[in-house]
Formats: structure tokens, sequence, C-alpha cells
């Protein structure tokens, strides 16, 4: 076998061909590496490669399961109960700080927003009441170009991961896909600046996405005790060093981030539940809900601060907020059909939406894979379009006389109110630059507003409702942090708010309360959200006797979209091509066993319980999979002869193999180590580092013939399933615990047979890569659907 | 082995000792079932009887894991995509259902109560008024002591499992144990007939939990269609037929209930979501919200109808309310010391309570298992002391003059208000006798009453608290429907009034919002639940502006609480021996594994993949195990010769056992069946059916020497784990998989190695169990706690 295992130095000349292959792969049969490699039969392996901020990242999956090994029990036996004790309180400090922090920042961020793009605009109402139309144009739209510019070239240049929502990929996170340079200091600040800039530039995009991006961010680095290079290295911290608690407060991060953007505690808790998170326990529900409690009363203080006029245009204003708690409400009978109708609009444009939304940005990945300049042009151009709009639309409405009888001042004095005169006449407003000469916030509080029936024409919603369609699907794709949830509330508010106004009398619904509905119905229909965003809205508009009907359009909405299409964050997150698993195999899958799937990828590469340095530095060079199980021999008595036979020890992870050949722990001879030479080397604090790179490792050549004891590395309880088990229940126990690895053992270990037959993983688990190894399914795919 | 078999007639000898077996145990290497019956040892094993409502009740486990046979593929594989339909169309019509019944009883049993206790209440009034005191006292004590006679006769000698509030019960049902005779009609009948009869009598217990057993109960009743005698035979209910169907459906039934009670529909899903569900995905809350939207819409309209009078007393009333959303809030630092003193008071008191009401409990177990004549007489005589305490009460406190500047009549005319006349002269009234002299409902009403800063006076209240105190503990315990919400509501806003009457004019809190806080905070001490019970309380109060204040409350309580002991719902399923799996594994279970456990259980039984009728017959009879591991010989070519070996094929059930005795389905040879033949003799619907009892079934002496092919029977894919994989690890998987039987395999499967080295249960993997059988454990326990 030692001979077998020489023949493997020179190890360079299959790297390139290791790092295309899926995560797992090898041989069992022979112990030669290189044969498989060359056959490698493709059909099942799916590249592990994202395109995240349309660039091609690699990707990695999460170790969410505990790893069983010797120095993890021996570490976990040693801790003391003030360890305990420290970790505990620990975990709600950093609640209390990633709550505190997102609070904070959501409040800075308003208030640059506010400030920035008021006296934009005041500068605006300025040269158009002197009628410079056409400088009152060209100032718009350079200050529009230039704060695109500035959002545009941070995220180009600095971090591409922080265009975009963010949600979809904090979604992966949490099910155990690890985008690269999702959660890094950079990523965060220029998250925060670009946010501010795209916002203020009047982009059709909001702060609510980017906003729970920047929790999670703050959380994460929170978590690691700051950014990459600058970490601090408090003891206390090390019990967070690592997935499973990385992904609580990354958790807690989102809902203060949705809290923090909708001054919604229970939505934002409600939400990362319902729409983020994978896995969900009651204690992580709590400490969330911690978290959001301290971002609102941050968000509270700070309005509290600056209603005293400290905060510039800051004022009331930065948070979006319909607070019809005044409205009275009553049910009728005839009130079912505008709101049942309000749903199925919501739900059929909401999937129209998603799937317009699909194809514009599979055609945006085109021209922002083209490089850096396409991507700054794709946004410029989009902010000169939208500046053009908003700028000149307003011109095509006609003036409407205020109505005397009303309390607001009319035209509106300063920059807030309902009613900008614009280009009119005094004592006249214009109904549609109302909603287009303010920030994306106000435009919502106006169309929101309630007791106005008459201040919107029908002609102007429309015009506003068309632009916004324009915007919201042209806007989303480009290189700048944005949100989704404003443009859909803009487009549903508008059509609400039109349907009420064709009501007429028919109801008795204030319009402003149609624009909720029609809000909340676009957004069920797009997002497919139901409990999270009626909790939103409920703590938006501030009235629980809104609470049954805003559920009915939810419901409706919802049920409509499902017909049509998965949610707008599934296809962004199938477009990004991460691989996310699914809560339910699909029920083609009962019909394909792990076995099955198994044979198809290639033999699985095994290592010795007690193994050559050489060999695991080739193996480790030819391959990019980040587990591998971990053999031993045994002699089993046959009758009267002893058969030499291998059983199966755990399962060891690449990032410890290149750890132990970085602190170089090699043996002399073939023995078993004892538990104290290996403490002396390792603490399960090393065991953490997942950032040593295997390029960075130099074995010499005399090291390569020495031997390393696997066994107190080896996770011995690594999660394993029987051959015949159907891959639908699989992935049950795949998803359900949380795994990367998962190990296939035969139906029967005789002599002769591997005690593997092979290792799956997130990848090899996903509908898509089955099906194209297996195209027989797919038949049987599309004879039946559903449970 | 044919011999061997054929000595294992004369089975009925070790069936007595086999009934008192634990669910799992038998023996691999000879297939003699009598040794090991004998020396089994019993460390492990602890007997599958729980204590639910004072009877002793033999439990078994959910089968929420898909039984993967041959049979369950091919129904699978014939299903059309209309019967898929029909499935979906039936689920959400269930669901429907479960919402519309669960409202309209809710209805139902407001209006009796609030009719019943009324007109009891209105007639005490006149006695008083007449100062008849001692026809009213006695009038009173009669009233209540019959309306208790009736809901105690009820529960103690048709539906023990009636008593109580039923949510332990329900939560371990969804954890998967399956209480007997939980969700039958007549426990519904004789909840809803019960919780009328207790309530009405004034008893201090609510109708809260309660409303939570009958939607459970009408979710079971409708998903299996109807009672257990006259169930439908519709055809599309057999898709219901599974315990992860009605699993689904008795989580809307719960949820539908907490709405009922508190009219709040998303506290009701989240509140099944926080406390009762151990399993949840996003389609179900879905689900869970329909439901409870449908509740809300039955209870508005039934309210709206019965405004004009048409219900007799019924009125507003019957539902707490206590809307505030007039009461404008202001926050200031000062305010926040008292909120947190409340929130330390609520934590201490509910774990006090929490530890009271457990001795209590247990020495009312003692007293209700002298028979059911006892538990009448406790039931009567907690009746008794309420009456005389709420009726001599009130004659301690003196009578206060009425305020002249109150809009509200004072003293109160007719049955509800805020200021009963009681013994005093015009003009006065007795705040005690406003708390006490009335339904509970309204005592919450009142105690909650904002602005009325002088109504109640320091005495009354001290007066009031104690007697809920004492209430509190020895009521909940007695052999009638009761919930614990209301009491401990009562408890929590007595202090929280006391309490804001001593701060005086330090805050500005209106003291009825300091009676909210202490309720909420005394339901977080005792229950120990956070976002259901803010948003619960949220939805009762209709002001949004109370969110931060409850949620900072909710939170200190929790936490004070949780230092000191478990919920109270936790330490109910723990008195009741329901064997509840937690969510997290006790960190000593890292230190063992799930082979040792095997080890101590008695060896597993096994069945041949072909097997003699006389074996399994005697298997059946002398074990109470309801699943066993199919093992087929196979022959192994080692070297030149072949040797004999076993493999798992997989695991069969007891139910399917009997199924297959039952219909007789023998053969006369030992040979495999092929696929038709079984679909000729079964369907998946019957296997679907668990009520065949072994004793129904005749096998004649002929018979027993025919053979049986169980391959089409079993479960090929049940989920294994290596016997070298720690606890702490197995349990993870067997909770969050939902199992019932978990196999383990041996590490390695040699010749002569049995291929299943023992099978684990949920109470087997039970830390107390283990505890008991490894004290070792019980001190590296000691010594640490937590993550």
């Amino acid at each position: 076998m030692v001979e077998e295992q020489t023949q493997l130095a020179g190890p360079e000349r299959n790297y390139m061909e290791g790092q295309q292959a899926d995560e797992e792969q090898g041989n069992p049969e022979n112990n030669s590496l290189h044969r498989p490699l060359l056959k490698r039969n493709l059909t099942l392996s799916s590249s592990p490669l994202a395109l995240v901020g349309a660039k091609v990242s690699h990707i990695e999956s999460l170790d969410y399961e505990i790893n069983e090994n010797d120095l993890f029990k021996q570490d976990w036996r040693s801790r003391s109960r003030v360890q305990v004790l420290q970790y505990i309180f620990l975990k709600w400090l950093l609640a209390f700080l990633v709550g505190l922090l997102t609070g904070v920042i959501a409040t800075l961020i308003n208030l640059a927003i506010e400030n920035i793009a008021g006296y934009k605009l005041l500068v605006v109402a300025n040269y158009i009441e002197k009628e410079s139309y056409l400088a009152g144009f060209i100032y718009f739209t350079t200050a529009n170009f230039l704060l695109t510019l500035v959002a545009s070239v941070l995220c180009v240049c600095f971090a591409p991961t922080a265009a975009g929502p963010g949600i979809p990929e904090i979604k992966a996170y949490l099910n155990g896909v690890d985008t690269p340079n999702m959660f890094g200091a950079t990523t965060l600040m220029v998250k925060i600046v670009g946010s501010i800039g795209a916002v203020s530039a009047g982009l059709d995009l909001g702060k609510e996405g980017p906003l729970v991006h920047i929790g999670a961010c703050l959380a994460s680095l929170l978590g690691q005790g700051g950014p990459d290079n600058y970490r601090i290295k408090w003891r206390w911290l090390r019990y967070f060093n690592n997935d499973r608690d990385r992904r609580d407060l990354i958790t807690c991060g989102s809902s203060s981030g949705v809290c923090a953007a909708f001054r919604s505690p229970v939505g934002g808790v409600l939400f990362a539940l319902e729409e983020v998170a994978t896995w969900w326990r009651s204690a992580l529900l709590w400490r969330t809900f911690f978290s959001t409690a301290v971002v609102v009363v941050v968000l509270r203080l700070s309005m509290e601060y600056c209603k005293s006029g400290s905060c510039g245009l800051f004022g009331q204003g930065g948070l979006i907020l319909f607070d019809v708690s005044d409205v009275s409400l009553r049910y009728h009978v005839v009130d079912i059909i505008p709101v049942a109708l309000i749903g199925v609009i919501g739900g059929v444009l909401g999937s129209l939406y998603n799937y317009l939304l699909h194809k514009i940005l599979r055609l945006y990945n085109l021209i922002n894979e083209k490089g850096k300049l396409h991507k700054l042009l794709l946004s410029l151009t989009v902010s000169l379009f939208t500046s053009a709009c908003l700028y000149g639309l307003p011109f095509l409405a006609s003036c409407t006389p205020c109505d005397p009888s009303l309390q607001e001042a009319c035209p509106t004095t300063g920059r807030v109110g309902n009613f900008k005169q614009f280009n009119c006449p005094s004592g006249h407003y214009n109904d549609l630059a109302t909603l287009l000469h303010t920030t994306n916030d106000d435009a919502v509080r106006n169309i929101f507003s309630t007791n106005t029936p008459t201040e919107f024409q029908y002609f102007s919603l429309t015009i506003f409702f068309a632009l916004y369609c324009i915007l919201g699907l042209f806007t989303f794709g480009i290189a700048v942090p944005s949100g989704l949830f404003l443009p859909i509330i803009l487009m549903g508010s508008a059509y609400g708010r039109m349907l009420g106004i064709a009501m007429g009398d028919y109801t008795k619904i204030d319009q402003g309360l149609y624009a909720v509905l029609g809000a909340a119905s676009l957004m069920a229909g797009s997002m497919r959200m139901t409990v999270s965003l009626c909790v939103i809205f409920l703590e938006l508009t501030n009235n629980l006797l809104l609470l049954p009907i805003t559920m009915f359009v939810l419901l409706i909405a919802k049920t409509v979209g499902d017909c049509f299409n998965p949610s707008i964050y599934e296809i962004i997150l199938d477009l990004k091509g991460l691989p996310f698993l699914d809560a339910h195999p699909e029920p083609w899958m009962r019909n394909i066993t792990v076995g099955e799937l198994a044979d198809v990828k290639p033999p699985v590469v095994t290592l010795r319980g007690i193994e050559k340095v050489g060999r695991i530095v080739d193996v480790l060079r030819n391959t990019t999979h980040n587990g591998f199980p971990v053999v031993d021999d045994r002699e089993v008595p046959v009758g009267r002869q002893a058969i030499g036979e291998r059983e199966l020890h755990g399962l060891v992870l690449r990032a410890h193999l290149v750890l132990l050949l970085k602190k170089k722990w090699f043996l002399q001879e073939r023995r078993k180590t004892e538990e104290w030479e290996v403490r002396e080397k390792f603490t399960s604090i090393d065991l953490a580092e997942r950032s040593v790179k295997l390029e960075e490792v130099g074995v010499t050549k005399n090291e390569m013939e020495m031997y390393v004891d696997l066994h107190p590395l080896t996770n011995t309880t690594a999660y394993t399933v029987v051959e015949t088990m159907s891959v639908a229940k699989a992935l049950v126990l795949f998803r359900e615990v949380g795994l990367r690895h998962m190990l296939v053992l035969p139906k029967f270990q005789g002599s002769g047979v591997s005690p593997v037959v092979g290792i799956l993983t997130r990848q090899d688990l996903r509908a898509h890569n089955i099906l194209s190894a297996f195209p027989h399914l797919e038949k049987a795919k599309g004879s039946k659907k559903g449970q």
C-alpha cells in the first residue's frame, strides 16, 4: 500500500482539472488519483460558481454541523461554567450591539438622504419658481448624475457584492451557502455610502433592502471582532468563530435591518423568520426580538432628538409612515369586491413583474459581465433617464386649483407637503410634481395620504404608474445598492389609488387606504410573503382595524401569484447561481436513491487514518473537495483466517488538513498519537481558522515521506445514509440538520466492499443537477406536481 | 431455522411481560424470543405511560416520517394530477373549515357564558339590593356549585382528557407523542360544555386554553372525516389519513383557538409557532394565517350581529379587550424604572407561581388518582371556596363615593360596568365588588380600565391579588376544562395596578396600562413566551405605541424567570409524563454514543424478509414494539467459499403486520411476491388504518405454518445512524426530521455481525432515561450547562 502511494508525487499535473471539479469525488477501489480524474463523469457535477454582483465567485458551503472530533470533545469537556456564562453574556451583548449599530446607521442614512435630496429639490424648486426651467433641469440632472456616479463607482470598483439588495445572498447564507465578500467591512461601507448616493439621486430604489444587508454585515463583523485585517483578539470572541453562531447573529442582523427600514420590530422578526431564515428555533426568536426592540428604541430617540430641528431637513421624514390610526374604518359586505380585485391585480401584476424583471436581469447580466465601464455606463444611463422623466413629466399634468377647505397649506411651502406648486400659478398645484419632485419616501407618504379624494387626477396617476413600472424594471439590476420594497410599494400604491378613483362612490374606503392595499397586494404578488408583510403593514399604518382587510388582500395576491411563478427572491437566487436548498423535496426524488446519485459521481477520495504526508498534499492539490472520508484498516476473522477489511472512521475537512500541513505535525513512523500530543499542538481555536491556503504551505521532500495521524481531527460522527435511501428523504435530512457533507454507506459491507459509497453535497441534491444527470425523471416531474 | 421457529407456539406465556416492555427490544443472535425477554435489562427502558387527566394512558409515538414501502411508491406513482389538486383543494378547505367552526364555537361559548353568568349575577345583585345577603349567598353558591358539578361530572365520567388546558398535550402531539383520546368527539363536546360550565361558575379559570384544545379537536375530527364511529367515507379524505397532514391541521386548529380566545390573528399564528409547534415551515405559516383570518371574520360578524341586542346579555362582552388606542402615550426616561420593576416582579412571581403550581399539581395528582369521587369532591370544594370568597370579600371593602366628573354611570346600572353598588348606599360604589361580582372577562376589563386613577383602593387590590393568587394555584388542577391565561392575567394585572398606585406621581403612565404591563410580565414570567405574547397584547390593546414598552417588560420578565425554572408548559408536560423531545441536546449527550445506548437495551427483534406466520404472531404477542427491522439473507463470496450473510432490508410497522395477518395474505411456500399480487390485496388506504387490534385477528394452526413476504410492506428508507454517532447528534436528527424509530447500524458489518445493532425511539433519547441508565453522566451534567 505504501508503494502505491509514493507514486503519487508530482501532483501539479492535474491541478487545474481538479479546480474545475465538483466538490467531492475520488476513488475507493485503487488509491491512484489520476485515473478517476481523467475519466471523470461530469453528469452530476455542477460547478460551485455563483454570479454575485455580476462577478463570478467560487462559493463554499458552511459548516453548520458540529464537527465532533477529539479536539472538539476535549475542548467541550474543559469548558468551565464561567466560560459558558461568558458565551451567553456575549451572545446577548452582540445582539444588543447589532440592534444599536443598525439603528444608528439607519438614522444616519436617513439623515443624509433627507438632507442631500432635500437641498437638491429645494434648489430645483427655486429655479422653477423663477421659471428657469432649463437651468433647473441641468442642475437636477447633474446632481443626480453625480450622486449615481459616486454610488456606482464605489460599487463597481470596491465592492461588487454591495450592489443590489443583498437579501437573496443573506437568505442563501442562512441556508448554508457562503457567498464570498458578502459581509466584509468594505461591503458595509460601500453599501452605506452607495445607498445614500443612490437614494438621494432619485433613482427608483429604496434603502430597505440595503438596510437588511447592512444589519447582516454589522452582525457578521461584530461576531468576528472587526474587519478581516484588523480583528480584535478578544478571547471571549473565540466562541463565535464558527458558522453556527455567525448564522444566528446574521439572522439578528437582518431582522434589525427590516425593523430599521420600516420601524417594525415584530415585522422585522417575522420577515427574517418567513423569508430569510432556513433554520429557526425559539431561543433565536427571542434574541432577534431583543435586537429589533433595541433598533426601535434607537430610532425613536433619534427622531425625538431631530424633532427639535437640529437635523436639517430630516424632521419627521425618512421613514415611510402611513399613520391612519385616526381614520375610522367600517367594513361592508360590498367592500369585499374591490378589495378582492386589488388582491387579484396584485397577484397578476406581481408575477408579471417577476417575469419581466427576470428577463431584464438576464440582459443586464450580459451587459455587466462585459466589464466595469459597461456597468458604470448602464447605471448612469438609467440615472439620466430617471432624471429626465422625473423633471419633465410633471409638465404634462394640468394645474389643479387648491381646495380652500383643506387645512394643509396649498400650494406647499417648504420641501415636504402634498401640494407642490411647480409650474402652476399661485393657488394651484401640480399633482404629478407632488409625486415626482420629491424623495421616494415622501412620494409614498403623499400617495398614501388620506382624506384627499380629489387631490390626484386619474391622468397623473396613470403617468406615475407607467413611469414607475418602467423604472422599477430597469433600475433594479444596476450596480448600486438597491432595495425591492420601495419600487414595488410605489407601483402598487399607484394602481391601488387609481382603482380607488375608478370605484368612485361604490365603496367608502378611503383612497389612501386603496393605495396601501395596492402596495401590499403587489408586494405579496411579487415577494410572496404573508404574515410578515401583514405585520409590517400593520406597524406602518398603526391601525389594527386594517388587519383583516390586509390579510384578505395578501392571501389573494399570494395565491394568484403562486399560480404563475416563484417569488422574486427565488428568481434572483436562481439567477445568481446560488445553490439554495428548498425545504421540500420534489415528488420525483422519491424514485431515485442516493446510491444511484453517488454512482454517477466520480468515485470518492478517501484517506487512511494514518496517512502519508505526500498523499495528503497530493489529494489536496488534485481535488477541490472540502471533506474526505477517513478509512481505517482492520483485521476481521472470517472462519479461521483473518481478512483485511476497511472501516469508516469519519470525515476530515480540507481546512483541517491544510492546518495540519501548516503546523507540520508529522510523525516519523506509522503510529497512533496520544491525546496530549495533539492538545500540545492544536487548540479548537485553531480549528475554527479557515483562512489558511494550501499555496502558503511548504512541505519538503523529506516531510512528504512522513506520516500524519488524522484520527484526532476526524469528525467521527458525520451523518450517514444507506445507499438505498431515497433522495427525497436524504434531502430532508440534509436540509433539516444543516449538513455540508453526507456520507453514503453501502447497504452491505462485506469484504472488499468500500465502507463509503460516496459523499453527497448541497450541489448533488439540487433538483436541477439531478435532472441533468437523470433526464428520465423529468418526465415524471412533468406529469405531477405539488404535495 | 424452521424448526427453531415452530418451538415458538404458545405465545401467551410472556404476553403480560411483553406489555410492560419498552417500545423496542429483541434478539438478533438467535431467533428465540423467550430468553431475551427474561434476561431483559431494564436500565434504559422507561414505561411509555403518561398521566393525562390523572388517568394513566398508554401512549404511542406518531409516524411523521414518510413510510416509503413498495405500496406507497406504487400509490405515489399512480397519483394523477387531478388527485394532487384534490389534495391541495382539500387542504385549504379544511383550513377554512377549522377557522369557521372554531370561530362559531367560540362565539357560542362566549354567548352561553355571558348569558348564564350574567343572569346569575343579576339575580344576586337583586338579592343584595334587597339586602337579603344570605339568600344571595345561597343562590350564588348553589348556582356555582351546580355549574361546577356539570362541568366536573362530564370531565370525570366521559372525557378525563378534557380537563385542564390541553395545550401541553397539543404541544406533545405536534412533537410526535400521541396521547390517547385527546382529539375525539367526546372530548370536544365535554370541553365545550365543561368550559361553559366552569367559566360561568365563576371559577378562576379562562376559556382561552380550552379554546385552543377545541380548535385542535375540530381540526383532528375534520381531518379524519368525523367522530371515530361515524366517519364520512369521502374518498378525498384518504389523503389526510396520515400523521403528517393531521399534524398540520392541528397546528391550524390551535392557532385558530388562540385567535378566537384573544381576537388576535397574528398572535394566534405566532403562539402556535413559538410555543406549540415543533416543526414549522413557510407553507404552514401561510395556511395557519388563513385559518386565523377566517376566525377573525367570523368573530367580527357575530359581534356585529350581537350589537343589535339579539344575543341577550352578550353585547360586546366575552372577549377580553383593552382598547387603549385613544390613550396618548409618551415615553420619558424616568418611566424605564417602574417598567423594569414590573418586568422583574413578573419574572420572580411567574417562576414562583410555576414552582408552587408544580407542588400543588403533584398533590392534586395524588388525590385525583384515588378515583372519580375524589376528583369530583376536589372540584366542588374549590367551587365552594371560590364562591364564598367572591361573595364575602367585597363586604370587607369600604364604599367609595362616586366621582361626579365621570362620564360613566356610577353606580353601574345593569350588569356590565366599572362601579358596582353592591352593599353601598346610593351614590357610592364598592370597588372590590366591581372586580369580584362579575365574570372574569369583565374583571379584566375593569382592572384594565384607563383614566380611572382613583377607582380602586390599595386595600381592595391587595385582597383581590391575594385571593387570585390562592385561587390561581388551587383551581388549575381540578377536573374541569381550564386555561392558564386568565388566572395569570388577573394576578398580573392586580399587582401591576397596585404598583401603579404605589408609584403615585412619579410617572404619568396610566394605571390601566400598569395593569396591562403587569399581566404581560406575569405571563412572560410563567409561560416564557415573548414575540407571541407581545403581539397578542398588541392586538388586545390596539395601540402600537405600547409595543416598545411591552417588549421591554416581556424581555425582562422572561430573562428573570428563566433564571429559576422552566416554563409552566414544560413543567406540566414533565408532570404528565409525556416524552417531549427538546430541540437542543444536553451538553453531556456528546459524551455518549448511540451504540452504548443500544447496548443497554434488550437486543432488537428482527424479522426475515419472508417470514413464517407463526413467528410474526409470536413476535407481535410477545413484544409491544411498534417497528421491527426486516433482515434478508444473502450469499456473499469470501475467497472461494460463499458465506451466508444477513443484510438490512428496512423497517416494518406493527400496524402493517397486524393488517397483514387480518387480511390473511399468506403464501404456501417461501417465495417473493410480485407487485401485482400485493396491489390486489392492499391499497395504501389500508396501510393508513391503525385501528385493527391483534386480538381481533384469528390465525389457524395451519396458517401458522405458512409464510408471508414482508418486502412490499417494509419501509426501505428508514433513517439510520452508525453506532459511533453521539447521542447529541442522533437526537438532532431524530427531532428535526421527526422520526419514530431510528435504526442503529454497526460500524463494521462483517460476517456474523448483525446488520442492526438496535432501534432507538423517543423514550431512549430522553435525557432523564439516559441518565438513569448512565448515572456517571449526571456529574458531567452538574458541572456545566447552557449552549
